[in-house]
């Protein structure tokens, strides 16, 4: 258990559960609607950060497990916050940070829930842990529960890209690819999952990850010195990773480290943004799956999004939005940031700089804002997409030329 | 110019030169056999180390350049140093380090090389640069200088992995894919880069880029606190990697910070491994080329060992050595390092690990024994090569089943 004592809460109905009753949802709400959240119940004795630690283990008194758990074969965390001139310059603001979070482990920010549902799953007394993913939860959890205890079992949809398929059978995962949607496969992973009684790494599943996710708020604070920036953009698929930043952020606020809490814009593709309708359309926020999600950013590719509540109700309390973006503006942004920043992130990672970009030119920010663009995962896990969008290619030449 | 003072000494007559009075390699030897090495006059003031600096510039007194003109929109060194307790005991050994420099900025150990090139093109007013590469150098290159005032111009051999050449292009550099090997691709870039006056980022060419790769070593001194390891494992291609290691540490032994180097094993692919072969006969260090170089590590396949007389001369003072293993070994190695420790390196990287099994396997090491691999790159630069040896497959489910 954690150092800091918490309780879970149902974000539709509020019971307050003790983590010792209940493992995933609310019982009364049912799965996604009766999402948990980890209250935490901070004292005196509660530090925000342990400097001298490495990775996530840093925020141990804010994370629900007890960081002597966590596996420590690799680290995860510590990801750079640069600074880019050439942005900043471009798009007329004081500040563009960029949170390359695609320098964890397995190149994506899912890391950082993966090693909080390991060290569950290994408290638990659980041998097998399972997972539904577009691909980056997946080959984070094959890669993080690698060295580990815990077997993990993965269900894909089978379009995901090669590399993260190669990542999860090279890490020795067991890998089903389901012939459908990552909605399809999620729901399939629950009846297996069950049925085999392994533990559950599902996005608004388990109550736990958005813990491990909110490190990169944490970080961010840490890096900036508390000088957080204004803006912070960041893609959203099935609306944890969003939430994550707005929770990070609210429980420093609750401790006081904090006074403001930045503005989240979530980034959604065009072809696939029915958060951004949902939330759009007002309280009480019901969702219209998207039937066939259109986007090369399969990160972000979700249309049956398992966590829009919460993502909806931390956007509305704290001020955030959602705006969406093509295909194109993303393979466009994918290039730019490559080339104007030296960080090569995948179609869902650049969303968040063609989110930005789209705000930008229409004059949305002032000369004294400060962004923060979150880069979730690793150019080099899809390189289909960007090659779409190239328009320079390779000249052949031969030796003796 | 540096802060400390340097000259440029040929590894075959000895010569020095002064900085200022030459740029690539000694024109009494000519290409090959006359690159220059950095020898610094260390003065009082001279501090191997300065903690509170980010990534390489850590080093800035050890260093050929003013740490001020590095690029700093990106972070190059700073990669993880992992103990893996699970290979230690499968091994027998005191302890396994892992240095995972897949983390650097391009996915490869490559960019401490790339970001001294870049800042000395810089210094040197060029505003072009180009390199010879197997992939990584070149894909190294391109990331390091987009976002600075330098253009890339990058050689390959067309049967680079696509995923490297996708970086290449998606950061904006031009790319010329030769039609023949590395070794060919080499020689044609050295013309075609003298003729437009481009910068010249060549192994052994330039004798600065040993000097960033050196930083690896003087970080495993950083992160060990100068209990440095036994041994340590780092494949081989044309022989400056190799010596990197030694000179970062002989640069230490120089300034009296450590007393003792490691020895340092290069490991080669045993279908091109003319630096091993040419070791093993003995001095007068004379190379016999390999025409067809013919392994699955496309960074180590080398025919044609531009620094070998380096490498040789290093591991003869210093009583290191070079092994080779096989494609399949190299391919058993990215897996079972994979699961045991969760690093997925390329196929280069892994076979640093494969040289180190093949020397446990017939009991070369103590109990006492501390072993650093060095992971020159991310798996996930080439997942061909590791499909060729998985023997495991995803299973293809229906949504309903």
């Amino acid at each position: 258990m954690s150092r800091t004592r918490y309780t879970l809460r149902c974000i539709n109905c509020s019971r307050v559960y003790e983590p010792d009753d209940i493992q995933y949802t609310c019982p009364q709400c049912g799965n996604r609607k009766g999402t948990l959240e980890v209250v935490y119940h901070f004292s005196k004795e509660t530090q925000w950060i342990k400097e001298e630690k490495k990775g996530i283990a840093k925020f141990g008194d804010l994370l629900p497990i007890d960081e002597t758990l966590l596996p420590k074969n690799v680290i995860v965390g510590d990801t750079p916050l640069y600074s880019s001139a050439n942005l900043a310059k471009e798009y007329k603001v004081k500040e563009v940070l960029i949170k390359d979070d695609g320098k964890n482990p397995t190149a994506s920010f899912k890391d950082r829930a993966s090693i909080i549902a390991v060290a569950k799953a290994i408290e638990l007394g659980y041998s097998d842990i399972y997972a539904a993913s577009t691909g980056n939860a997946a080959s984070s959890l094959s890669g993080i529960s690698a060295g580990s205890s815990v077997h993990a079992h993965i269900f894909i949809p089978k379009s995901a890209p090669e590399a993260k398929i190669a990542q999860m059978l090279i890490y020795g995962a067991q890998v089903f690819a389901v012939q459908g949607t990552y909605d399809q496969a999620f729901d399939l992973s629950l009846k297996i999952g069950e049925k085999n009684d392994w533990y559950c790494r599902n996005s608004a599943v388990n109550p736990y990850l958005l813990e491990g996710k909110k490190t990169c708020a944490l970080e961010i604070a840490h890096q900036t010195r508390l000088q957080l920036p204004d803006w912070i953009f960041v893609s959203v698929g099935d609306g944890t990773v969003y939430s994550s930043f707005l929770k990070g952020f609210s429980d420093l606020k609750e401790l006081g480290i904090i006074e403001k809490i930045p503005k989240v814009i979530g980034v959604q593709a065009s072809g696939c943004d029915p958060i951004l309708k949902t939330f759009r359309k007002g309280e009480p926020f019901i969702i219209d799956d998207v039937e066939n999600p259109n986007t090369d950013a399969d990160s972000i590719g979700v249309g049956k999004p398992r966590d829009y509540l919460k993502a909806c109700q931390y956007a509305q309390k704290y001020n955030g939005g959602f705006i969406s973006v093509t295909d194109q503006q993303i393979g466009e942004a994918i290039m730019e940031l490559a080339r104007k920043t030296g960080v090569f992130g995948e179609p869902a990672a650049a969303a968040s700089f063609a989110g930005f970009k789209k705000l930008a030119n229409s004059n949305h920010f002032s000369p004294c804002d400060t962004i923060a663009l979150i880069i979730t995962g690793n150019g080099l896990k899809d390189i289909k997409t960007p090659q779409k969008y190239l328009r320079e290619e390779v000249t052949i030449i031969k030796p003796d030329d």
